[in-house]
């Protein structure tokens, strides 16, 4: 007995890779996938990788059918404009946008400069990040997305603030680089590979959206995001400095991070005394639901420096709203996320 | 009940990928997994991606307990000297290495520079490509490898050959244009990343080794194969130019693509008229085991291209000899072989 | 006493390049650039390497002022509409573009598919590369562009042609590896760096534009030209397969290329027997004037690799039109032109 | 009347690029590049740019002749230990490697783990650096190089200390991302292509080297740098964080931003509103001795992020050298350091 999905928005990068995940999941069968710009295209001719796997053709996204689970993954401010009607087709609703992420309209109006369509429906859901949310999904009925930067940076800082071994009135700057997928499907004139390859370009200081999910979900209003574009298409890494609290040293550190590792199926810590890979690497996760987590402390000073290196595609947005379904649904969390990377790549 | 693998060689690329894949396969156990300079390491300290997949550690090769199938991945030249001890702790055997390949001592002396060590087993085993010998490897004992290069052209040049559509008193040039992961995991003054990277280098004209394959295979003895190294880490497009017989036309052409497309689960033929993916191209296929096959006739002049897309260390190595576990087997020939691969990528 | 020059087109990368190398020549004062889509910007802006270096800025094309030596970098078939106006501004005219490149007004239209909008002109224009016509280029008015695929093959051929070593009769198949600046600074959807990066894509398999400028000026009826796009930003490296007349031996190539390199200042041959360079390379030419390059010879068979390296913006395009400019003011032929390129890159 | 120069040590990626610069140098003779490794080969078949440019060949760095300024180009504790003999060759000596960086050999024998062999020419030398020490430099003797990373962070917080802009109480942390020639000529397994290739690899948390040259010219004793490798050749870009005072704005910052720019021939400020490039990126600079210098101020909370790129190569080691023997010669300071990168690249 299949559970139905349809996806709202499947055109654009997370979209496919969405697709391409339900479509191997076992307790799952897809319905509909719409885009209005590809309508009657078959999806394997933009996501060519999916090519002998569906003969699915891109629906309209005006003739949605009613589903078991709806999944939306529309640009950002597009899903909180229709979302009774989506409300109406499913029972079940995962969103990957920013839409539902931040539980306060304020908070909303201030980091995305417009009030918010549907304030009503920010409580409703579930924050999309299973490592700290887990419980409240078992039979949730809404679970927005998360962003790929603030995951990469909750889950860098989750052991630290979680064992409450870092000093939350110091500055924590967060270093992000990042692939040229997570600005989506959509080109621009900096995308033109010619001016994006071989870019070490810092587009943004400080003042990132997904500031604002790490504020809210953390409890850590000190934090900055800095954001860098390498040349990479997959793939997010997080440096975050803090400083631990008089006292802490690297046992304290070891004994939080393999909490995170043990208490959570897509955590694995990354730590080596030798060989090449002694330490998290996104290109390593790419593809993959994993979230790679590794650490320094400066037992000088207590600057801590607290690494995750995850695939923005994946663990950063669609690997993680199927690890969500299966929750929601009761499902073996890490059901038709198997896959396990590859090496070398 | 499972069957219990084996895999001698196991911290190279091709080692590893094999790793992989028989580790998610359902119906395999590994029981042990060799290496000579990483004895007693974990494999997932030389192959990342496999942390949280296995606890297994690289054993000693003089150390192999019998099994079902033995998966040999050592350099060329190394299990043509200790075949008679490998076949006795294993019924079945699965050689990655050129070792194998050709049915001719002769042939591997010409073209490897040395005399076989084992010449009575040459004629032992089935050559390793499904596509060729799909009912031959039905309870087949012995499988060889194949070359990356090799199968990239086989398979771009299958569906021409097969139908008899190209002339084969003319020359056939074949361009392949490969990835780093190919030369191995052992690095060398060239692979060099500040040397590596950026590349466009034809590092062999002509007179590579697997050109003998192709011949022995398809009986085209006026094949040449041109390599040239490209700045990507996996992937192999062989481009192929050959001149049709008198009279035959576009439609030909298709209906011999659309045959081996409906022969062989894992070819596919891209010739799209729009959209960004046209054409084959080794990233769609990255990780997977598919071999994508595109054509363009010039009939102003009978000029015939084949391309062919592969993953060198998927269809071009492990996945190949994966898909003969299962047909050596009896089970279904994409078993362990599901993996989409990923777009964008 | 300085010879003033202007570009007309001045935002795209051919004009970028042309005017990076006009602000470095001695002998020249760069007066006007213009760009209709970045009027009054700084040219800093749009080409950032050239901060601090100069505070022009563009200007309106429609307000051009007399100037000795007018370059026109203006999309293809642009100059053909307004040559009678730029005449009127400039004694002499360097055309970047494809508009004068050809000969015959039907084959323009074979080529290009449309009617030439000034026919008139195509007899007046000398073909633009030094190495095929740099007696006619002294004192020459007006000379045209050259298709940098166009100049990788005519020079990759040159010392096969001129020394009669080749069987015209035979194909000549050239396959073209390419970088993402030769499709010009306007992006697309597959030039999106997320799709762009990573490929290795045959975009064209016969029939490409310059393949005319072959035909013409090497009188080499049965070449065929076929482009495949990966991973590198600037390079052009063109691999031509041909077959020799009977006899003709690796001597003879040797004596024949060995002479192209003698007899122009920026042909290089590059033949080694060790090291890690051993034939061209793109890169190592990348921002220089020079083309490198190699040849092999099978002579069991005839068949002849020989190969062309360079840099699309520089020889195969404003490299060429300053070496131009030199030749028709009759100075030193690598005035302007004396950056080697870099190791490693 | 020339000035006969020689570099003992010109096979790594160092000394190849100083060579390439001092070849193109107007007031210079080259006169010896020494190699032990190549001894006897053409310079050209290492650094493969420089094939046509000369005829030098590697010569026996025990032979080497009087000259009037020595470069030394040689690993990291190789100058120190014959330093007393090249003194003896030339008057005036410009040395790349650390071994003269720093003033205190108690210093030194922190960072590089071993006692200092020559620890009485410490004092001798200038560091090498002429946005620091440029009124110093005229008519000095001996002259150090600078690390590269050292070099990035010092010009990226220049600005800041002169103008006394920052709370040096307050952690500075600086993110500096890295290409692969930075760890030079010699690969290991780490630096092979397949696994070198697509990293966002966070190598060294704190306590890199460099870290005593930032502290000792600048005197920042709360200094941390992090050091991340990414897919690139050439290029470092620092971002570092820091505190200003209070009451600092950011009119103040534009101020000491243009003082640098303005003392300073190969600073630039690069701080646009449009177009896409707004910040400072390594691969402009590539090839060139520019450091482009950006900032970003967060008015809510002092946080100041300043950033620079710079060629490691370049600006960072031989392009910085050459412009130390401008000024210690007399001569004009940007002689011989004229090309000015590329765009696109």
């Amino acid at each position: 007995m299949t559970t139905s999905v349809s996806i709202i928005g499947g055109s654009g990068y997370g979209g496919g890779e969405l697709l391409r995940l339900l479509l191997g999941h076992p307790n799952v069968e897809v319905k509909q996938v719409t885009s209005r710009s590809h309508l009657g295209e078959y999806v394997y001719q933009v996501h060519p990788n999916l090519r002998k796997r569906t003969q699915l053709k891109f629906s309209d996204p005006a003739q949605v059918e009613p589903v078991d689970v709806l999944f939306l993954a529309l640009p950002h401010g597009e899903a909180q404009k229709r979302i009774d009607a989506y409300a109406a087709l499913a029972g079940k609703i995962i969103d990957l946008s920013a839409d539902f992420r931040l539980k306060s309209a304020a908070d909303y109006q201030k980091w995305y400069g417009e009030p918010h369509a549907a304030p009503g429906w920010l409580g409703k859901f579930v924050y999309g990040l299973p490592e700290l949310h887990r419980a409240e999904m078992a039979g949730a009925k809404y679970i927005s997305g998360v962003g790929c930067n603030a995951t990469a940076t909750n889950l860098a800082l989750l052991p630290l603030v979680k064992a409450g071994l870092i000093d939350l009135e110091q500055p924590i700057y967060v270093e992000i680089k990042v692939g040229s997928s997570e600005s989506g499907a959509e080109g621009n004139a900096g995308s033109h590979h010619a001016e994006r390859a071989n870019v070490i370009r810092t587009f943004s200081a400080f003042g990132h959206r997904h500031t604002a999910e790490v504020i809210q979900e953390l409890g850590v209003p000190n934090v900055s995001l800095t954001m860098t574009a390498v040349d990479l298409v997959r793939g997010v890494l997080a440096t975050a400095h803090a400083r631990v609290k008089p006292g802490v040293a690297n046992k304290d550190l070891w004994k939080a991070y393999r909490a995170a590792a043990n208490e959570n199926p897509f955590i694995r810590v990354v730590k080596e005394q030798r060989g090449i890979y002694r330490v998290p690497e996104p290109k390593i996760v790419a593809g993959s639901n994993y979230a790679d987590l590794g650490f320094e402390l400066d037992e000088s000073n207590g600057h801590v420096v607290s690494i995750c290196a995850i695939d923005n595609l994946m663990k950063g947005a669609s690997g993680t709203a199927v690890q969500c379904l299966n929750l929601m649904m009761g499902w073996e969390e890490t059901l038709g996320l198997e896959f396990a990377g590859l090496h070398p790549i």
